[in-house]
C-alpha cells in the first residue's frame, strides 16, 4: 500500500487542525497507526505503484525540505496574516504536498479493474473499526479510555487502558489466533540494539556488547516502573512496529518476534527478539484487531 | 463557590500536559466549562470564602504575573535540562500556584461542619456526569462526538455535534423546563455591544449606534454561514455565559437573556438580551444537563 | 492587461533568486516597472478578465497571507533541508500561487482569437526594447548606468544617471511629443498630501492646511538637495505613477499632472498635481520610451 | 557544611537583585567564595545532614533543571507583567527552591542540642568579618579597593588591590602560619592537567604530555602578563579551590599544593601541584583571614 | 561644561565594563550624578564650546543612532568571536564616539590659557572627594553603605544609607547653608506634573487637573511606603536634578524648589515645586558635599 | 599589493550599499575578484608593507572579532533608529576599520617615489577596464550578460555567459598566449582533495584516497549537469584561484594547473592539479584579460 499517501492526507489533516487550534498541536513530520486508520477509513487507500511519492529527484524518502517547507507555510497562516483566514490556503497545502509526493488520484486501475481510493480499500476488506488502540498506565483509571499525552497524538486519540498483565496476555492470545500486534514502542533505549536483540539489562551497559551468546540479567519490570519512565519522560513513542511470534533463548528466556521497517538489517535479517521485560517495559500502546483480545478483557472494556 | 480552587487545579494539570506533550497544548491563562466539570469531578470544590486566591497584594484578580512565571518555570521544565524530569518539578508548579493563589485546602469548615474538597462536592449535590457539552458544526458528521479543534480545548475534551435547528431548540427547551444552559460564545463580534443586546446587523455597523429603541434588521443565519466564520476564524470561543431566559422587543424579535460574570454593567444590570440569530451564529458550544434536552435529540445521540 | 500576471511572475522569479542567493535579496509583496517590463518582454502577458487574481475569497487585493505564506514557504527553502534542494520546490511555489492568484493560462481567447500569453504581448505591440529606466544621482558618474541602490530593486536592473536638470527636461519633452512617463516617487512625504497636490513647502507644515487657494512658498531643489534626502534615506521608491501633462497655478508654478491608481480620490478625480520643484526633489527614477527623449541627451547617454 | 544552604540562600538573593536591577546581573547557577560568607554571615549555615538538598529523584547534584526553570521564573518577573511587582514573587521563588532544594529549616538538632543557623554558625566560631578578598591588576590603582569586573561577581564584592609579588608573598605567610588560602583561578587553561600538576608551559603543547617527570620550561610571569590575560578575556573566574602547602620538584621548582573538590581524581589523591608561575599568572583573586596577611601590606591597605 | 565630554567618556568605560562581565551591567544611554562625578575625578572636564558633540549633522542631541550603533558593536565585541579579544576593539569604540560626538581634546585654549581636561577640572576647584551619595532604604541597615540595586548604577558605587526623616534634614540643612542638592528622583509618577509643580494626591487623579490654586490633600508618606514603592517596581530612578530653595504654599504646606533640565518649560520658567511628601516618597538617592550634612548625621556615618 | 586596502574599501563599499537597501545584500567578509578589479579602478592600490592590515594584535588574519562588530555596528545603522540616518554613521565605519586594519594612506613612498593609491595603481600599468568575468549557464541566453545569483556578488556585477565547451577554449587559449586566468570555483566538492590533485570520480569515493598514482574513472560532464549542479545548490562559488598551465598524466587525462593562495601546502608545494572534468563541471566563473579570449568569442559577444 502507499506511505504516502497516508502520509499526504495526514499532513492536510494536520495543517487543518493546526490553524484552528492556533498551533496548538504538533504538527511534525511521521505518520502514526492512528493515522493509517483514520486515513484508511476516511479517504481509502491506494497501492504503492500508484502513489510512490517520489516527485523531488530522490529515489529514497528524504522529507526535511517537505517538512520544513510545510512547516514555514503553515505557521504563517495560522498567524492569519488578513485577520480572516482565506478560502485559498489548503489549496496552497495541497500545491505544495502534491509538488512533493504527487497528487492523490482520483481513480486509478489495479488488474484492469478501475478503483478510486475509497472503492480499493474496500476491496481490500479490512474493518478498521475493529481494531482498537490500549495503553497500561496508572495516571489515568483502569478500564477507561484517555488520549495518550504524547506528542505524536495530535489527532486526540483514545487508547484502552488496562493493568499492564492483561496487555501482555494480548499479545500472546493475538499470536495464538494468528494476529499480528500493532506495537509502539520506544526504540531509543540502549537496551535496543542494532543488532536484532532489545532487552533491558539490569545493569547500564554498553548496547554494543548484547548479543544472544551471552545474555544478561534483566530487569524485572512492574506496573510502576512502566508508570515512572513515562512520567520522567523516559518513554516515548518513537516507532510502529509488528509484532508476530513468540520465541525463547537457550535460557528460556521469553522473546517476541518484531517485525519492523527497516528492510533486512540487523543479525536476524529483518526480524527483532524483543525480551518479554522490554515490551512489558517499553510498549507505549498497541493497535489491535478485537477478536484478538481475550474475552474477558473485551467484557471489563464494555467492548462488544 | 471558588473559582481559584478551579484554576489552581488546571493549572497544575495544565502544566503536567504540556510537559507529558513536549508543549503541544495551550498552556495559557482562564478556564472553562470543562475545567470546571473535570476539577468539580476529579478534586471537588471549595467555597469562595475558603480559597478566594488573592495572596499576591491585589483586591482584585490580576494574573498576568503569575501567568507569565508559570510560563516561563513550564517551559524551561518541557525541555528537560538534565534528560530526565525530576522529581520536584510538580511540587515546583505548587509552590508558585500556592504563593499566588493559597495552599487548595486539605479540609475546611463551613457552618461548623468540616470537608474535604471532595466531601463539599457531594454535599451539594451536583452529578458532573448529567452535563454533556454540545456543538453544530459540519466538518464532522452529526450524532457523532468530536473534539472541538480550538486552542482553549486542551482537555480535548469531545462534544455532541447536531445541526444548528435541534440546538436551538435545546435553548427553548431547557428554559421551559427551568435548566439553565451554558453557553460559550463569541463576544468579540462588533454586534455584541456593551449596552446589553446583541445581534447579527445586515449591513456592517458601528456597535456604538446600537439600541433597543431602533432595531436593525439582522442577517438570517444558516448552518453554512455558521460553518464559514468558524472556518475563516472569526468565530472564537471567547467567553462562558449562562442563557436563562427568552424575550422579545417590541418588533417580535426573539432574545435569549444571558447572565454574564460581568457584575452590573450594560443598561440591563448585568443581563445581555442576545438575538436567536447571534446565538445561533456565534455559538460554539453549550454545556447542558441531560435532562434539559428533548428525548428525540438524546435519541438520535445515543444518550440514556 | 492582468496585474496579477505580472505579480505572479514576478514573484516566481524572485522565490527562484532568493534561493539562489541564499536570501540576500529582498523578498516582499509588490512589483515594479521593472518587473511589469521584464515581465511583458520574457513571458508576455494577458488581459485581466483572464487573470484577475482573486480566487482566494475576497473582492479586492488583500495579499498579506499570499505574501506571509510564500515566504514562510521560501525561507525554509532557502535554508535548504536536505543538503541538497529538491527538484519539486519550484512546483511548490507554483502550488501557492496558483491556488491564490489563479492558473496561468497556456492559451486564452479574445474577441474569439487564441493567444499564449506572448502572442498576445506581440499583438499589442509594444516593444519593451525600447524603453529605458533613467535616475539623477552623483554618488555614481553622470551619462553612465547603475543599479540603484533600493531594497525594491531585486531584478538589480540598471538605469542611466544624468543631471536632474537633463531628467526634467525630459518629462517635458516627452509630455510634448505625447508620451506618458512613468514616474517611480517618494509618496511619503507630508508635502504630497491626499487631496490631489503635492508640493515642498519652504516650511515644515501640516500636510491637511495645503490647498490650490492659498499655495505656499516652496523650496528650491537642487542635485545636493537630492542626493542629502538620498543618502539619509528620507528619499526612498514607494509609489509608480504616470506622469502625463502639464499645467499652472494661478501664481504661474508649473505642477505635473500625475495619474496614480487610487482611482478618482483627491479632489481632482484621480489626477494629482505636482509641483516641478517636488518631481525634482522626490523624483527616484522614470521609465519612458526612448523617442520621449530629447536627442542630445540619448547622444551623451550612447544610446540609439 | 551544607552548600545547598549557601546555593539556596544565594538564589534567592540573586532572584532579587535580578528583578531590582531589571536582569542587569548574571542570574546563573554556582556560588562563589563571597556567597559564602555573605549567607554565613547574614543568615547562618546548617550541616549537610540537615540540609542535603536532593529532593528531585537523584543522588548526585544535577542542578540544570532547577536552573534553568528558576531563570524561566525570574526572568519573567523581571519583565514585571502586571506593571508592578506582586508580593507573592519571592514566596513564589522560595516554592521552587524547595522543591529541589528542600526546606531551610528554622530550628534542627545536632548531637540533641537545637539550634537555628544563626546559631549554629556562632557556635562554629568563624568571624566572617576577619576574611578579606585580594587581587592584583593594574586597572585599578594598588593599595585601593575595587569591585572585580567579572560576571560571577553579581554581589559587586570589593577587593584590595595589590601588586602581584605582594600577593605572591600572602600565599606563603599563610600556609607558614598555618591557613589555607581561598583560591579564586581559572582551571580552563591547557596548563591545569587533569593529572595534579598545573604549570605555565613556555610553548604551547598538549596538556596530556605534561608529566611530574619531565618537568617543561616555564614562561615567566609579569604583571604586565596578567593583566594582558585579563583583559583579552582568557583569565576568569571559573573555580574556588584552596591551597594549603608548599612543595618543589627536583629541580626545585616550586609549587603550591591546591585542595579542590573533585574527590580523589588526579595522580595525587584529589592534591593539584600548582607552580609558582601558574598562580602568578592566573590567579583572579584570593579570600584570607586577615591575620594571615604580612602586617606591611596590611598596613598599607590601611586595614586593622 | 561640555556634557559630552561625561557622555562619551562614560560611553568608553561602560563598554569596557559591558565586555569584562559578559554583558552582565546595563549598557543603555544616559549618564548619571556618579558618572559625571567619576569623570570629572579621572579625566577632567572641557568646556561645552570646545566639545559640543554635535557631528551627526543635528542641532539638538539625538543619541538614538548612536546607542543602537555602538550597543550592536559591543555586544558582538562580547561573544569574543576570535575566542580572545583583540586590541583594537577600544579603539574601535572610540572610533564610533569621536564619529558622532567629536574627539575628546588632549589640549584646549580657554581665555588664552591652554588646558587639559585634568588641569581645567583643577581650576575649576570642585574636590569631587567632598561629595557622598545618601540612600535611605529597610533592605539594608541604616547607617552602612550599599550598592543601590538599580539599573543605572552601573558602576556599582555605594551610597549611604539613612532613616528618610534624617534624608530630609539633609535638604533643609543643605539649603540653609548654600549649598544645591543633586536630587536623584522618579518622575514617571501621575503627581510629577509637566506644569512645574509635583505632589503625592491622597487619591488618584488625573495629573493634568493638578493646579496650585485647588491643592488636593497629600497622603503622608512613611519609610514603610517608600519601601514598599521600591521593592514593587514603582520608584525608580529616571531623572537627575538640582534641589536649590524652599517655598510653602497659601496653605503652609512645605515644597522644594527645583531646577532641571527642561529649560524654561512649565508654569514656572524651569522651576519645580516638588512638595515634602513627594521628596520623601520619591526620593531614590542624593548626591551632596559633606559640609552640607549635619554633623551628627556624618558622626553617625563615620565620615570626617 | 595590500590584500587589506582591498578588504577595507570593499567592507566600506558593502556598508554602504547594505544601508541603501535596507540590508539587502550580504554583509559578510571577504572580497572576490571583483571587489579586487572595482578598487583597483575606484580607489587604487597600495603595496602590502604599506597597509599590513594587522593592527588587533595577532601575526595572521584573524577577522571574526571585526566581522562581527562590523555586522553588530552596520545592522544597527541599517535599522535607522533617529529615523533619519546620520552624517556620521560612515566616519563610525572608517573609525572600525581603522582600528583593525590599519588607515587606509593618502600618500606613501616606494623606493623614494611618493604615491597616492591612485598613482600607484596607475604606475603599475594595469587597466582593470580590460579585464571581463566570463560564465556559462542556460538559465539566461548565450551571449548575452547577466549577474551570477549567488550571495558573494553584492556589487550586481555581471558575467558574459557562452556555452562551456567555449569556455574551455579560453582556459587553453589564455595559457598558449601566457596569460594567468582568475578561477572562480566550488572547492568544497569531495573530489577536491587537499593533496594537490581534484577530478570528479564516477563513484563517490573517499577523497582521502584519490591520488595520482591510481586515476580514477571519471564522470564526463555536460553543460547540463553543470546546470543541474548550480540549481539544487551543490555548485557555489568559495574560492578564487590561478589557473597558470596545462599537464597530463600516465593515462593522457588532461589537467590544469592551478595556484592558490595555500602557500606550500598539498603534495606539489601549492600547485593543484584539477581535471579537465572538474573546471568544466564547478567553474563558477573566470576573469581574464580581453586578449586572451579567442577573437570568434569576443566577437560573439559584441566585444571590441
Amino acid at each position: 500500500m502507499s506511505e504516502m499517501f497516508i502520509v499526504s492526507k495526514s499532513y492536510f489533516d494536520k495543517a487543518d487542525k493546526f490553524v484552528r487550534t492556533n498551533g496548538k498541536i504538533n504538527f511534525a513530520p511521521g505518520s502514526s497507526f492512528a493515522d493509517a486508520m483514520y486515513v484508511w477509513e476516511n479517504y481509502g487507500i491506494v497501492p504503492d505503484s500508484v502513489m510512490p511519492g517520489l516527485e523531488y529527484g530522490e529515489e529514497l524518502h528524504v522529507h526535511n525540505e517537505l517538512d520544513a517547507a510545510l512547516e514555514g507555510y503553515i505557521k504563517a497562516i495560522e498567524q492569519n496574516p488578513n485577520g480572516k483566514l482565506s478560502t485559498a490556503w489548503r489549496k496552497g497545502v495541497q500545491g505544495i504536498l502534491s509538488a512533493y509526493l504527487g497528487c492523490v488520484p482520483e481513480k486509478f486501475s489495479v488488474n484492469e479493474k478501475e478503483y478510486t481510493p475509497k472503492t480499493y480499500a474496500q476491496e481490500l476488506g479490512i474493518n478498521t473499526k475493529d481494531y482498537i488502540s490500549i495503553t497500561s498506565y496508572t495516571h489515568h483509571p483502569f478500564y477507561s479510555e484517555f488520549a495518550l499525552e504524547i506528542p505524536d497524538n495530535w489527532r486526540w486519540d483514545k487508547s484502552y487502558n488496562i493493568p499492564i498483565d492483561e496487555l501482555m496476555q494480548i499479545f500472546d492470545y493475538s499470536i495464538e489466533k494468528g494476529y499480528t500486534v500493532l506495537w509502539g514502542s520506544d526504540m531509543s533505549e540502549k537496551g535496543f540494539t542494532r543488532k536484532g536483540i532489545a532487552v533491558v539489562p539490569e545493569k547500564e551497559i554498553d548496547a554494543k556488547t548484547l548479543s544472544l551468546e551471552e545474555i544478561l540479567p534483566e530487569k524485572t519490570i512492574t506496573q510502576d516502573m512502566r508508570q515512572v519512565a513515562f512520567d520522567n519522560g523516559q518513554t516515548t513513542d518513537d516507532h510502529g512496529m509488528h509484532i508476530f511470534g513468540i520465541a525463547s533463548d537457550q535460557k528460556g528466556t521469553k522473546y517476541y518476534m518484531v517485525k519492523n521497517s527497516w528492510g533486512t538489517s540487523g543479525e536476524y535479517k529483518g526480524i527483532w527478539y524483543v525480551s518479554e521485560n522490554f515490551v512489558k517495559y517499553k510498549t507505549m500502546n498497541i493497535v489491535v484487531n478485537k477478536n484478538a483480545v481475550p474475552k474477558e478483557i473485551l467484557k471489563k472494556l464494555n467492548i462488544k
